[in-house]
């Protein structure tokens, strides 16, 4: 399966590295995470980045949207096993969409890549409805990192 | 982002239904299941269809291999609710390559599709190593199956 | 550890079977279910009886009440395992006190018991204030179904 | 329901604390985190006690052993929420049994306390057989951590 990028979506500067060690719990029959698991590595890298940058879930909330993901990818590379240290490069990628999409890449603690992958968000507000422009908090918090 | 499937890969006529009732702790705080758990919901169809057609994870297990994701992909189309029952469709998808590929579509309980998606998983064997070839044990469920 | 039951509470004649699959996610590295996850199976047991008497979540909610776990325990007896059937049995503990207690007895598809426990529920209203008196709505479910 | 220590079992001196980030996914429709989740904090808690001390999961099974989990008790005194931290202290409770007994506070960033609870596990050897003696190498331990 080859995946392509939205047209006109480009990588931004803007990154985050989180680190997150393997709970027991997230480790299958096999010895290794079940790869469901990575969504939620994906999920701590995303709301690391949230905080930092100031575009977090409850950022969003603040401003009367929800968020939901509409599409996620994960792609798994090499295994992580229990005892082992997830660390979470998140990227914000610039798209002009009413979209806000992150690509992800997991290395392990000895630096090699687990598994990489993208999700992408729409805007929802306070009725369940779909934004079909981006809320204008979006376009501001964009124009104040430098994005256009 | 839109997914090319495989070259080479087509859908097959091995389908299964399954039929799961969401967990009211599947549910995030915006009253939604949480999108990671859809790969349960895919898990619970896929192993229903090897069940089904015997080549679910204890089949592979007895002839010594294992067979771990490698790639997922999810688009949602609709969220489901607490209370919801998620009717989920597995269809096999040929491909000659050492890989097991499944495609997914989910439905509630009124028909309508909530999400679909696509699972790719390869063959280790007893000592965690990748498969190349086809293993045998897999090549004769294939001719069983009529798949060539 | 002993446990001791709340003075005054008793069983009642009230319960309900249900019959869930374990699903690979959640075994753990030992190829067991992971302990946690029988509080998921508790809640499946807890959900089926209440849609069995009309006293499940939603209907709780649609009385406007919330009616969070205040306390749970579990016991292991032995493990299951992938493959197997978890067949819970919940039953509805009588207590004079503004509270929802069951017991819980989960036995594998041969009939051995795997594990018994036990959750307390309070009732909380809208604005999450604790009920201190039991909700009108429970005290008529008691007596409709001839608990006093 | 109350629930009597283990006869012979007192509180000793060595205990550990442990921060967690609560996780969206973690989060029930009720925003408030699932009930069953704080059994993942316990096992942080009781993790991170383990890799101080030099008792944790993967220093039992170096040593031949694994060390399921009998018995959890969970109360609940104040819900968590998104956006908060979970402060773990976790403490070894000392019995003469040939188990391994926990007990856990978890309070929230401001220092209240949110959930209190026990856990119980007993040793299994390699081929899952019970030790009914403490293992060698736990009494070791023991002697070390100078518990008698």
């Amino acid at each position: 399966m080859r995946i392509k990028t939205h047209k006109n979506t480009t990588h931004s500067n803007l990154s985050c590295i989180y680190e997150t060690r393997v709970r027991f719990n997230e480790v299958d029959s096999l010895g290794i995470v079940w790869h469901g698991n990575y969504l939620k590595y994906f999920e701590d890298g995303r709301e690391a980045f949230g905080r930092k940058y100031g575009i977090a879930y409850l950022d969003i909330k603040k401003n009367g949207f929800a968020s939901p993901i509409v599409q996620s990818t994960i792609d798994h590379k090499h295994p992580l096993k229990y005892g082992d240290v997830a660390v979470i490069e998140t990227k914000f990628m610039n798209s002009p969409a009413a979209k806000i999409i992150f690509s992800y890449t997991i290395k392990n603690q000895e630096g090699q890549i687990v598994c990489v992958g993208q999700t992408t968000q729409v805007f929802t507000d306070s009725s369940s409805k779909l934004a079909l422009l981006a809320p204008s908090f979006y376009i501001q918090w964009k124009a104040k990192m430098g994005l256009s």
